[in-house]
């Protein structure tokens, strides 16, 4: 019996047969990502607790082979749920989806790596909660867990995941079970309330990195805002995105605009989010992206950028303070500028046949997406983007991975200043038009210091040629992206074996840690640990 | 030749011989805090930059001596600075002071661990920037890194500075130097605009630990308001307190009251920021606390405690929103409500004389430090409280450490709720009474979720048993608290030895790394490493 055989069985007599996964075809969809990937899957198991995954662990070590966990793996665009390196057993914590703790008072909520936006949204609804968990822009049915500890990002109050969460419960690679922060106390009145505990900080290390299966996290909640209006806009030209990034750089530092709630996307991307690639006829591609344009509603077609920006005011007084700054900031330097409060929003509904054939737009889905059902205010959305490229109709059960949608993203950071952004926009436009891709691109802004970017590329997977092409494109615009100076604040899998820090001695402190916490080398290998440039 | 002498020798040969202390009067100061130890500091080294630093790291651990780093020593009242344990060398980093990087623009400045907080601000009025760094309580001496690195609190925007800087050097145990953040990338544009780099985020590992030496590091800069206005606010009895605290719970989860903003003192931790105690003929003390506060302006004298609001507004309409909205949140359920404004706050000066005469205080003083030179924008304080109880005047050049004020102490979390405010003041009244002490504490409100607490005890060293008394009452207060759920958030040098989180496994984890990080154990042994758990 080999190794795999004998760990198999040990996971069988660990959590049931039914939660074992070694099926040709259910392995599969796990090899399964939105581009090229040449990873073998042998086998899937799923724990339904902390004691099971330190019994994985234990099995793992027993047997030296290697796992990759995965809470929920709507990792679209990084990797879905494919590991990093070929043979790795996939822990699939999925089955761990209890919400432990809420407490809608001091605005909590605890749960485990199985629970998804969607199971928090709906479960805050039902609660009648005025509290809200900020949304993050791709599938609601991702893991909150996993997508924070990705140091993931969100839209709108505490959009920064990483920032506003604690107390973590962590199964460390050898099988002890650790709790950080002000959990390590066992009576500590703030064990859900406290960002940090005493001594250091030990949490942070389990975020990007493969030091730990974490099974437990707390998630501070936003109330819902009293006012609630959305600022939109277009921007037509460097000139007018140069006054608008200055305006929207001092609007953030004066606290009108809240942290992670403006974001600006390109109009290809913009274009991506609502409609599919308007085929020619026979399916064919347009002869250019600039002919594609011609097929946007005629109100746009002028626009490059398109700004979005959520307003959360406290009092109607202060909605209106808001929104006068915000019109004064913008005003003369940009096109198609309005912003919705609850009686446009409303208005706009009633009139929407009117103005949808004004706007060539579904005014009433849009309205719906800004403000009744706003992302901004945590509601999830039904996101198809990823079928932009795809011919065929999108399915009512989205399944990217499963329907060859091909999707790549690129997750950087650069300053929020406006030579950054056009130099970044020139990057991307150059080559993705060079690889016959629309050029889509968003920037997000976390904070007055420093924006992040998603870069995307989206293709067929069914079309022989296109995952060579967009790994060509994506290894391209992430070279000549790093070479601007453009770091990268995530990875996917396929990026593990090519990026690195330059820093020597900052990889050999991760290296010495990987050895220490992982002696034998079998928690996600080659995940976030540069693995590259050194060997265990 | 002693290994110590050998390694006094090679720090001379390092630095020069004027860089380092041997004379026990000079090494008596570093011996010395605002309460009783019996560490002894054989010598003092003083490097001027990161690659001195480096070698005094590497001549510690050739002659495998412990090193004690301190920035500018400025920490009063949790050990000043005196080692955790005895026979350390003290590395003092005050000659590393300078201000390395600034950028108005984007808004952060990067310093050496000598700079200090009024060094920052006085550098700022000279540049006649709109950016404001948010000063510390403490004394405006105090290092910002050093602060940082304890997770200290500043009032007023980005007070919690952990949270409001990055890309730490650091300088490890065994010599090497890393850049954390993404300052371990040589050329990206986020390097000193990101919280976190990419992969595990080590910064985080050297705050309150003895990993690393920290040589550089980044913070972020706040604008300054275009209004600003300042309420005060005293509180009765319970019932108030409960509306107040739900009030500004609500207050700080909507949004018009930012981050660190909120303070509440009691009426004993007020009364000794602006006097020396009321001495008895003879210099004894008055027979109870009650009498004491009899000698409080009238105005003030049914007061228990006093809460103060700094309110940053980005217009006109939003200091006005603001202000109603927090007239409406306290009228009726405070006593004393009052909201200064630039107006108010000038003609109060004009008429400080007879406002002085009615309430008993000096208006003019009181003026200058709320509105015109606000801890809350970022203006150094003198700070004297220290002196309370001391039968001296209070000098020009403030020494607490030299002047024998007896000093400690206490920094707990708790809920941001009015049960946890009342069971903490409970438990710091009865037990400072106990001893015969003034009960003086503060809260602070980071955050909607949780508050931090600093309770302190204030004594003449040079009165005989004061010091024991002082150490008794600090003793059951600690435990005290911590029995009923009140985790500290930053030790004493003295709690280094009897507090620790109850779980185990956390404990081994960072025993596991100290081990890894520092072989030779020569880094700042026992502090923050629980160390009475466990043995290297």
């Amino acid at each position: 019996m080999s190794q795999l055989e004998a760990a198999t069985s040990a996971f069988k007599a660990l959590v049931g047969s039914d939660y074992v996964i070694t099926q040709a075809c259910a392995l599969a969809a796990y090899e399964t990502a939105t581009f090229y990937t040449d990873q073998r899957v042998p086998v899937v198991v799923l724990p339904a607790s902390t004691e099971e995954v330190r019994g994985v662990v234990h099995i793992a070590n027993r047997y030296k082979i290697p796992i990759y966990p995965v809470s929920r793996g709507c990792n679209w665009g990084l990797g879905s749920r494919v590991p990093v390196s070929t043979d790795n057993c996939i822990v699939d914590l999925k089955r761990m989806n209890a919400i432990v703790d809420f407490d809608e008072q001091l605005g909590y909520i605890t749960v485990e790596p199985g629970v998804s936006f969607r199971q928090v949204a709906e479960f805050l609804q039902n609660e009648n909660s005025k509290l809200f968990l900020a949304m993050i822009g791709g599938p609601a049915d991702s893991s909150l867990i996993g997508n924070a500890l990705e140091r993931g990002d969100a839209v709108g109050p505490l959009g920064e995941k990483a920032k506003y969460c604690c107390g973590i419960e962590a199964v460390l690679p050898t099988g002890e079970v650790i709790n950080s922060g002000n959990e390590a106390f066992d009576n500590s009145l703030t064990r859900r309330l406290s960002k940090y505990g005493l001594g250091p900080d030990l949490d942070a290390l389990f975020y990007q990195s493969n030091f730990a299966i974490v099974t437990r996290m707390t998630f501070w909640l936003a109330q819902k805002p009293e006012h609630f209006q959305v600022a939109v806009f277009g921007v037509r030209n460097k000139e007018e995105l140069h006054r608008v990034t200055v305006s929207m750089r001092r609007l953030q530092q004066q606290g009108v605009i809240k942290e992670a709630s403006y974001v600006l996307w390109n109009i290809y991307r913009f274009f991506s989010a609502q409609f599919q690639y308007p085929w020619d006829e026979g399916g064919k591609l347009k002869s250019s992206p600039d002919k594609l344009l011609e097929h946007l509603p005629r109100v746009w077609r002028d626009i490059r950028w398109i700004g979005i920006v959520g307003l959360y005011s406290a009092s109607a007084a202060h909605a209106r303070a808001d929104k006068k700054m915000v019109l004064k900031a913008l005003k003369g330097k940009t096109s198609r500028l309005f912003v919705i409060d609850l009686l446009k929003a409303r208005f706009a509904h009633a009139l929407a046949g009117p103005l949808n054939k004004i706007t060539g737009m579904n005014i009433t889905n849009a309205i719906n997406t800004l403000y009744f059902n706003s992302v901004f205010l945590g509601h999830p959305q039904r996101v198809t983007a990823m079928y932009w490229r795809k011919r065929m109709a999108i399915p009512s059960d989205l399944d990217p991975n499963r329907d060859g949608c091909g999707l790549y993203w690129i997750c950087v950071s650069l300053p929020f200043d406006c030579a950054s952004i056009t130099r970044l926009a020139e990057i991307v436009e150059e080559g993705s038009l060079r690889h016959n891709l629309e050029p889509q691109y968003m920037f997000w802004a976390a904070n007055p210091w420093s924006l992040k970017s998603f870069i995307i590329i989206m293709y067929d997977r069914e079309i022989d040629g296109e995952d060579q092409n967009a790994f060509n494109c994506y290894n391209l615009l992430c070279a000549q992206l790093h070479h601007a100076g453009f770091t990268p604040n995530r990875l996917g899998i396929q990026s593990m074996k090519s990026v690195a820090p330059d820093q020597q001695p900052y990889i050999d402190f991760i290296q010495r840690m990987k050895r220490l916490l992982d002696p034998n080398d079998i928690l996600a290998p080659g995940r976030y640990d540069f693995r590259h440039r050194w060997r265990l």
